[in-house]
């Protein structure tokens, strides 16, 4: 099985399991495995009664390439259901996000859902986070955020364009993204870092999404997809 | 004696007192107060040594009126002292700025800062914040924070331009503020309110700067100053 077959066997699988009849608003999140929520959701809404709310432009574009109906998370703050992939789950099922650098957005969408669902290949399943958090910070507070990320024992880098623009990537709102490393996060320390970075001056928002997701449907290597629930929520 | 006076007062004693030899970098707030603290500074700052790093358009304009030195805070981010105004000051030196939508970059600098002394009339303070809090906040997230705000208790609503743009104002930093009610704010909660506010997605920064203040000079009506030394600083 390819990743690309576990990425769309797990798709398929959420959007079967979690698009209910009385659905009017979805949230459609970024990355390569939404590619296949939308394809998805373009198949069983055939009527175009949806309304797709995107969390950055690549779901925007998806959307409209499929025809399906486009709202806007300014418009629609009550979405029934949003679909995203993510960076990093863990046993928790606390997630990173963020490496698209659209976190803002996908962060209100999902926080405007009524039941958030990731959508990932086993890669991105771990037992505890530990590839670096994105955030994203406004520009003249960026060497005060790095001496507090510092402080909170993070190791901040700048995110640079790598070559598509001299200097830092800059995100749809105008800020910069750094990228901060804390090794091994246990579980239950994440919501009270997100709490804790979020505070600084300066941040705009974290890539973490503590106890925000609502289940998390795993693409495996031999084809099967396995079903993550919150503790909450089982 | 008249509120001109007072502000005047409080001002000078404020500089005269917390101006130390060894001091190389000022932070300057914005609103009409600090127009006395630059008046005094350029007096005694005859040498033009210091480094002075403003919170808004008004500061910088102010420090470059009086011919003193300009720094920016994205590459002073240590502070030795900050001298800024303030639209309430409860008993616990608990403040709300943002009256001028400056209060990102204000508190920006007063983080920053080694010292942070707060200079108001009499009509500032109060036993406990009453006034509405100002909060920036990314343009698209407002409708979602509104409802968010409400589940906390307050009341928001939208600063308009009031004439001098259509619509709302826009800060410094392309976002908007919300100005939001929660009646008597006792001074113990005032901490939990801000991080609360600040951990909803949307939210960039709020007015509330709880426990940040060192000292406050209030110009009183008789034309003395009375200082407020915050608790744990006694």
């Amino acid at each position: 099985m390819s990743t690309e077959n576990a990425k769309k066997n797990a798709s398929y699988a959420a959007v079967d399991q979690n698009l209910d009849p009385s659905h009017q608003v979805v949230g459609i999140g970024s990355g390569t495995t939404v590619v296949y929520v939308v394809e998805r959701l373009a198949q069983l809404d055939t009527e175009r009664r949806l309304v797709c709310v995107p969390t950055s432009f690549q779901a925007r574009e998806l959307i409209l390439s499929h025809g399906l109906r486009l709202g806007r998370v300014d418009e629609y703050v009550d979405i029934d259901v949003a679909f995203d992939g993510a960076d990093e789950i863990d046993s928790d099922m606390n997630l990173i996000k963020g490496g698209g650098a659209c976190m803002f957005l996908e962060k209100l969408v999902a926080s405007c859902a009524r039941r958030f669902i990731v959508v990932a290949d086993h890669r991105k399943s771990s037992v505890a986070l530990s590839k670096g958090v994105p955030i994203e910070v406004v520009s003249v507070a960026q060497k005060r955020v790095f001496m507090e990320l510092e402080r909170l024992g993070g190791r901040p880098r700048l995110r640079d364009a790598g070559g598509r623009k001299a200097g830092p990537v800059v995100t749809d709102h105008g800020n910069l993204v750094v990228d901060c490393e804390f090794g091994e996060i246990r579980p239950g320390r994440v919501a009270e870092l997100d709490v804790s970075i979020k505070a600084l001056v300066g941040v705009v928002e974290t890539g973490f999404f503590p106890g925000m997701a609502h289940k998390a449907y795993i693409g495996l290597e031999d084809g099967t997809v396995r079903v993550q629930k919150r503790r909450a929520a089982l």
